[in-house]
């Protein structure tokens, strides 16, 4: 997080009304220019998907993986060998804990909670249908994504702070008391907004705790385990092998080869796997062979896949370096906000002046700038101070994310300023 | 269904002895060669998948549809307008009534009706969850894996004769008069085990029929819709149009181009549609686009597909051919069997002796040729009759089904004749 030298509310009543004479000036201008930028969600640019071009021609002629499996043909409901060995590598877990999937680990997540609901997992007393109210632990800001499901199935959503090294842990041991509370959300590594990497002690509390529901469950979406901005490839802890049943753990290669068209992963303990198969092999045959065949083929190796994120972090860093730069440059004097300075991940949180995030973003929109919607990192869409945006650098060109950067700064103190 | 000439009954004591000292012969000599044979499930041959090849080369450089969307990169719930109009023409149904999704239409099937359990459908008064039993039409012979997707969520099944033009309707429209009766399974087109085409009369009476409730789905698997064995097709009805939310009709190009690699299709009307959608949103962000852009490319348009379809019935008729030719030599003549003759879709559906097709399957098992399990078109696999056996000629060389066929009407002769 980011302090200040100046704040705005040190400002003399002059120079105060100079100030905003000048920013309203420059939002003015910025509005004029009709822009037409979008720094809304995290989407893997054109140049990053240029990486990963070779695979669209993969597997062609050679269809048939090397345990001898016809790719065209029917079966294997976990997925291709091939592909779980390069993957178990590469997250440092055993092949046989891994599950290669279609594309969405989204996908995954919701069948895990729905599955649970309707049957109980396998260390359910009941299936949490027939619970009262079920509650879950929602780490914030976090992924909206994750929070649209647990709401989607009329859980009761309960926020614990961030912090810099994980979720407040005092406040997680305590609401685990809770019987009723079946689960958590964590994206444990480059987290999605903060950026933050879970350190070996909130990781040691979380496998360790004790729950008072025995089948409560960490939904530990790795989703940015290896997405480096700095080529430095932090060491992936393998919570299944601590945790026992606790952990279900998700990955995916959305924002490696094709987003949306990769392959996803599900890691976790025999005992999980085995209840989780047995609801999937009804719900059908298997995943996609021929995408896993070719992400096989293409990445070769384990360290072929971390060639492909080198590639990508050298496109990444850079738009990074510049929002970094901008928010410091424009905002860092006048104390209107702080910012993460993420190592890794998609996102950067940007918390301005408690009360005035979603005047931001629509000061942003009417100047033609689209950010992710105030308080899209909360349960229910509901910051309860109003205060933190989430910004996606990943998208545009480095020339456009310094127009719509620079933009979004005017905006930060225009709304301070207006408050 | 095939009478016969002379039957077993009116054999001689004496003739019966000598056939049962021959049978008995032949069988012994079949053990004896100690075979590996296969004719459980509906897989495409080695020589089917090999229409498909130049598919797995697709997209290549080309990830721009004609729309513009680069399928590298998320979004698109509904799946790409182009292999949405491709199929569409196919069908023979509305492009905007048509989803296309992964490669698996039981995955749809299993999540329409998950979805209707956990928060009811868009006619339902309540979840199914909340409803007293639910009970489910399964037509029989059917197909197992419709059946297991019931049985998991607990629905009473209740099954209905099929005939040579679909399933008995006067019981169908009398069970539809039990409001817990909340729907039914069908293939309606060279259907999965009998070959058989629903006639004009039976679509009628499904679609007007009146059901007691409201939330009544008729699930449309048309898996088999195009699947020719005589380079006929046959006009498919757009129930969707005539059915208002009644049917939800899926299709899939599993056994076209490659089988759980291809893409499944959604088609129903608005508002089923938009409930779906609704659900799916939470689920993930869309479908695998690359895919379903390498499947338009390679198709091209609707005759595409139809071409790949011709080439499918010319590897599989003769050995359909051979299959009917095999049986009518063999069993012919003793009236201890019976089999459909489709002119289309995967299957032959083979009634023996009532009491012999567990003892027929065990024999044949013995000898080295594995039959899908007996009973397994039915629900629970329990056919009552113990008599219906499901063959699947679509996987072996037409040599091997050859020798594989001809063991099995050893088995159904000495299974009877030991009765």
């Amino acid at each position: 997080m980011e302090g200040t030298d100046v704040a705005l509310k040190d400002l003399t009543a002059e120079q105060f009304a100079e100030l905003k004479t000048d920013i309203q000036g420059k939002y003015d201008e910025l509005k004029s220019r009709n822009l037409k930028l979008n720094l809304t969600r995290g989407k893997p640019s054109s140049e990053q998907l240029d990486i990963c071009t070779d695979l669209l021609s993969l597997p062609g002629e050679n269809f048939i993986d090397k345990d001898g499996t016809d790719c065209r043909n029917y079966g294997n409901l976990v997925g291709l060998t091939s592909i779980r060995e390069i993957w178990a590598e590469v997250l440092g877990v055993e092949v046989k804990n891994l599950i290669a999937a279609d594309s969405s680990s989204l996908n995954i997540m919701f069948d895990l909670i729905s599955w649970s609901y309707i049957w109980g997992n396998n260390d359910s007393e009941k299936p949490w249908k027939d619970e009262g109210q079920v509650k879950w632990i929602c780490p914030v800001p976090g992924y909206d994504r994750h929070f649209t499901i647990t709401e989607h199935f009329g859980f009761e959503m309960i926020t614990v702070p961030m912090t810099p090294i994980g979720p407040d842990m005092d406040q997680v041991e305590e609401l685990v008391k809770d019987p009723q509370v079946k689960g958590m959300w964590v994206v444990p590594m480059f987290g999605n907004p903060t950026g933050v990497t879970f350190d070996a002690d909130t990781i040691n509390r979380l496998v360790t705790m004790e729950t008072a529901a025995p089948d409560f469950r960490v939904v530990w979406d790795n989703a940015y385990a290896i997405h480096t901005l700095d080529e430095n490839f932090p060491e992936i802890t393998d919570v299944v092998k601590l945790g026992g049943n606790r952990f279900w753990s998700m990955s995916s290669t959305s924002k490696i080869t094709q987003a949306g068209a990769g392959v996803a992963f599900f890691n976790s303990s025999d005992e999980n796997l085995t209840w989780y198969n047995s609801h999937a092999l009804v719900r059908g045959i298997g995943p996609n062979k021929i995408n896993q065949l070719a992400h096989a083929q293409f990445f070769g190796d384990a360290e072929g896949v971390k060639q492909v994120m080198r590639k990508h972090a050298r496109s990444l860093a850079p738009k990074f370096a510049k929002v970094l730069e901008i928010l410091e440059s424009r905002l860092g004097e006048y104390g209107v906000a702080e910012w993460t300075k993420p190592t890794g991940g998609y996102f950067i949180s940007l918390d301005v002046v408690p009360g005035t995030a979603k005047r931001v973003v629509e000061l942003a929109k009417d100047a033609g700038i689209a950010l992710t919607a105030a308080g899209a990192s909360f349960p229910y869409g509901n910051d309860p101070e109003n205060k933190n945006i989430r910004l996606a650098p990943s998208l545009p060109p480095v020339e456009e994310l310094e127009i719509a950067m620079d933009g979004v700064a005017t905006c930060v103190l225009l709304a301070a300023l207006e408050q």
